[in-house]
């Protein structure tokens, strides 16, 4: 029994995302398909990176997961298969297995070149349809790796936004808001205590300055800003009770810098 | 095989909904996992109390609903279970399961303080994850609620908006607008009879002043704000072919008013 | 084990999806339930025709497709089930199975009208949690059309936008606007080849004119806007890494109208 996972910016109001599960269960109708969203920013692929990279991990092993942001469909970007980890990952070969390839210690690449894996007819503007879905939906029914395409090591990996510190401060970003407003920084929890030596620290983000990072985001008043540690342990920028990206105005890409609080 | 609810504020850009379904998978391979909703306004545990109980008796007996809004997540507010009435409900001890609660003749409630069934790390952030997906699929998988936690008496049981009544007037409030602008008040069939009585009667909303109650939209004039009682058996005013939230421009919380009709 | 998917204008704030696959597991524990989408312009007949149309065939024979936009709830209009393809169909008799029933070489309808295989209570104002998620359900649990209603022919096919040509000019619409903004027309690649039969040609929509048709959307420059064959084999107008939509300030409706391109 296995499950194959969607993540793509496909949206909810079209029936792209059901139409792909309507393929995959015509080969595989054992599979069990789980969305992690659709709601991925049009052909943003550096967000599709982040959030597979912080939802494969939670999946149980032999998860297929199929990820289609795919600005250049059609073209000859190469459709590609990613095994490590003990999972699968399907989708185009344009950078979206960026942050997932890193997080893995060895994996192995394909591209996927068999076409008798794919729907009949593959148009040039659905490769979620005529071959993602049908490529994870045989790895679901037991197909290999090795069947299904070559090897390839020359796999896109993107460069991705950098934590930059030096002895006086740290320059990160925001990298994600998520639903609720919460900025999300590319500043892990490693890298901010690396810098931070238990020693007092200031905050800065827009007109934001913040001295301390709570635990949770109850601990500070109704509407005070914080910072915390978020699930998946980056430094994240919040509104108790209320959301801080309208509260502080800022967009994904905001620079945020940590300094030493010299305590003036 | 055991069915899982999800009903949260978690939104659907997010990987938060997703990640939970991996966490149940991947401790409980059969679960069936269906979403009742992930759009509850973010922190509002009374529509999420509203819409939970209207939904619940709808499913499967020993289903397991899941409600996650949790403002207060990572602060001494406590996981609860509530097991009654056939079903398990899991989830925060702040309220959510309020009007289940109520509309349950017996039900037993439980403090979750098991870590062994928690994830291994808990952060402070995201119980959904780490707390209540596991628990649920613990559930599933054949664990007793008194495994799981101590029985307690005092889980939170929040006030809600109250009908009022008198010889001469009934006041209500909408207390949910739902997707196609209807606006859902908390009088109940019951509570409109006994005032009413079969004889004539003004309900007004805003600016409008309605004197009859249809049995279904489209027996109205196209664009008629009419009102009828909806599928919950609660009163409601919609506009046929329209939304009647924008029509009347009212919002959640506004007054609803019925009077005797004196014909003047 | 049988696949029940449902399309809907509920959207996914509400209960009301959520609930259906309540009732639906109630009576058949077995059914797999696929979502197509909720997000169907609410009471949009058409789109919802055009929306299944192109997504029934892509899931396995013996689906069962139950589709809800369904202004007239709780009037004279009947519950409908049409049989054909492989497929059945369940949901309101007002047209919106109408391009399924073009698309079909045969099918049978029938008037659901068997009281017993409906909820106990049927409302006025949710026949999809009241009469079609169970019948779809007592479907997928193998009982026959023709036990749960009675054979008619005069089910309602409505109307749809029509392509006209003649030597001169061909005229279409823009029938559907997707998430990406793409603008998709009812001009099929048969009429569209049919018309310009290898000559040149222009297309006009709004006060763009396209001279070419396009395999995919990035071998145009970003930004600009091109004409394709969409992954329905229908005539699309789109913005490559943008949105047509809002670049041409068009909305479904708007007038597509080709000429022979006299190259003046």
């Amino acid at each position: 029994m296995s499950i194959i996972t969607l993540l793509t910016d496909f949206g909810t109001q079209d029936i792209y995302a059901g139409v792909m599960k309507g393929v995959i269960l015509s080969i595989c109708p054992e599979a069990r398909i789980v969305d992690i969203t659709h709601d991925i920013p049009p052909q943003d692929i550096r967000t599709a990176a982040w959030q597979l990279c912080n939802s494969y991990r939670y999946f149980p092993e032999h998860t297929i997961h199929v990820a289609v942001v795919d600005p250049e469909v059609g073209t000859s970007r190469r459709p590609l298969l990613i095994r490590g980890g003990g999972y699968c990952f399907v989708g185009p070969d344009n950078g979206v297995f960026s942050l997932v390839c890193r997080s893995l210690k060895e994996y192995a690449a394909y591209s996927l070149n068999r076409k008798e894996f794919f729907l009949n007819e593959v148009t040039q503007t659905f490769h979620g349809r005529d071959i993602f879905a049908p490529v994870a939906a045989h790895v679901a029914c037991g197909r290999l790796p090795e069947e299904l395409g070559d090897p390839v090591t020359d796999n896109v990996i993107l460069p991705m936004a950098q934590v930059l510190s030096d002895d006086l401060v740290l320059r990160g970003e925001v990298i994600y808001i998520d639903h609720f407003g919460n900025l999300i920084t590319n500043i892990s929890r490693e890298e901010f205590s690396a810098f931070v030596r238990n020693q007092p620290f200031l905050i800065r983000i827009a007109d934001a300055a913040i001295r301390s990072v709570y635990r949770t985001y109850a601990e500070a008043k109704p509407h005070d800003i914080v910072a915390l540690f978020g699930s998946n342990d980056y430094l994240e920028i919040a509104e108790n009770s209320g959301n801080a990206a309208s509260a502080l105005g800022v967009d994904k890409g905001t620079r945020v810098i940590i300094v030493r609080d010299l305590g003036t």
